[in-house]
């Protein structure tokens, strides 16, 4: 007989989740009051909140015949914060977990979570951020919202409305690969059966990397916008250009390069590879503007220059070509065959 | 028909909800970035979280004939939030929150949720506090988060933990008017025909008061323990005598006249009023303790006094007597019977 949580009382439950729960150095106070009580050095706390719901979000069997596993959703509600709060050049100081449970979800699950939530916070370089606090609930299905605070250690916060017509437009992180691993996970195929860029894709695609060393190195190194990739490149790379008022001009030899490294993958599902660089979300890589002439940052690469609108205003283009209206997926891209 | 989130883009949803979320004076970065940035003049951030999930917490049918509004929701989200800022003795500085939705919630629901969380945070004497941000996602049924921020404004936290034996024991706020409104919701009986404390009860189970302003009223007047009662009197009282090794010794004479306020609705219902004056939960009133002699703060009301453990181990007596397990409801409540 599998133990779930309808068998525990919440205190019971939590005395099981408390020790799994990463206790980084920002923490005033930690669990176990009304409220607790970070660390916010320069007068400013940066906040952010992410919500993951099963069977949207994540499922419990996936039509290849695998489930998300509590440690890969608290692995993925970890690293979609800490990249907001990346995005902003700001380093995590705090998550506050709030966890709703059918009485069926299997203690083990619950305990795994806690478990990727802490592995997550640690391996991706954000050993600092202190899990501080929760909340859990009952529901008809599992949903899982973590609230993240940051800290800009002193710095400018780095927005998206900053880009200016001239800078250079840069990616750092993986485009694509979570796409294509979600892909696999919603066909047949096993990515336990493969190695290389599809075993990539599934891992990225299950238990996201975003760069948290880069947020900070980007606002140290000027840059003037910033976001995460968190829906896609196209529709991201919109929403900056308006937030800033310019168009980002992307270039297709870097987009098809890119597209390459998933082109085994694409073969196998049937795809096409620049689609998911394009349009995939959840890689959680960092999407910036540095004025032209700046050194990029380890681990950004060039894809493209800020101009400024056309008419008709379009706020992305590639190779200088309008693709308004390419986010929504209605436009073909056979025009980037790679 | 009714206009639902389902016929609306995720951005067509927030250009309504965005015009109806108060902007308080703590935002330095409000919503539409990767993250919000809130001022922590002394360099701390409080942050606690808290969950509403349909038919948990709140009903869209109630066996009255009534349904929990949007707006309810709202309030009730703000205000329990807002109460766990209170009970550190700190002041609430901004929201972020998040919203699992079904596809068919109509739009005017999540209208006045936003009213609601807005209205509540003026109402209640927060009107500093900002909603910065948030989250939307689609779900099997209606999921609420919010996470809060505040300020210590400079003092000491105070804590579950510091309570002395000889301090007084001290309550501010309704006891036993959620507990008794949600009794009446459970019932045949609709409160818009009465009137007086059966109407208040129904309504402060509806949109709870928390007593905001005695949250830091309480830490400058020397509070050495406090706790917003949210899960009944009883169990609060011991997990706040538990934190601080001691027990609270309670006074039968206020706990009965706090019942008798609520006789009417308990003769109407059934019930006795005492029960829900000792286990009712969600009237987020302050539990404090201050020292002997000293002058309780405006609306804090004597219940009783901090005595040391005696043996067996009670975290709870009543005059004198002890209490254990009595939040468990095993207990009877006659010998208090009002």
């Amino acid at each position: 007989m599998t133990l779930t949580v309808a068998q525990l009382s919440e205190s019971e439950l939590l005395a099981r989740i408390f020790p799994r729960l990463h206790a980084g150095t920002t923490t005033l106070l930690g669990p176990g009051d009304d409220a607790a009580i970070i660390a916010a050095p320069d007068a400013r706390t940066v906040i952010s909140i992410d919500t993951q719901v099963q069977d949207k979000d994540f499922r419990l069997a996936w039509p290849n015949g695998t489930a998300s596993t509590g440690f890969d959703v608290g692995w993925k509600a970890a690293a979609q914060n800490l990249s907001d709060i990346n995005a902003m050049g700001a380093s995590a100081t705090a998550m506050v977990v709030s966890l709703t449970l059918p009485g069926t979800t299997p203690v083990g699950w619950v305990e795994d979570f806690a478990d990727g939530l802490s592995a997550a916070i640690v391996a991706l370089g954000a050993p600092q951020c202190s899990v501080a606090g929760g909340d859990l609930s009952g529901g008809s299905e599992i949903v899982v919202t973590v609230a993240v605070t940051g800290s800009l250690e002193g710095r400018d916060p780095v927005l998206r409305s900053g880009a200016k017509v001239g800078d250079q437009v840069a990616v750092c992180g993986n485009m694509g690969f979570a796409a294509a691993g979600w892909a696999l996970y919603e066909s047949s195929i096993l990515p336990s059966g493969h190695t290389g860029a599809m075993a990539d894709a599934a891992t990225l695609f299950a238990r996201p990397v975003p760069p948290l060393a880069a947020g900070p190195a980007a606002a140290m190194a000027g840059a003037t916008a910033m976001m995460d990739i968190s829906d896609g490149l196209l529709r991201d790379s919109q929403r900056l250009a308006a937030a800033s008022g310019v168009c980002l001009d992307l270039d297709s030899a870097v987009l098809a390069a890119q597209a390459r490294k998933l082109e085994e993958t694409a073969v196998v599902l049937g795809e096409n590879p620049l689609h998911w660089v394009l349009t995939g979300g959840e890689d959680h890589s960092l999407l910036s503007t540095f004025p032209d002439g700046y050194s990029l940052p380890d681990g950004f690469v060039r894809i493209g220059s800020v101009v400024s609108m056309g008419a008709p205003e379009a706020a992305v283009t590639v190779d200088g070509q309008n693709f308004e209206g390419a986010a929504s997926g209605a436009l073909g891209w056979d025009h980037f065959a790679v």
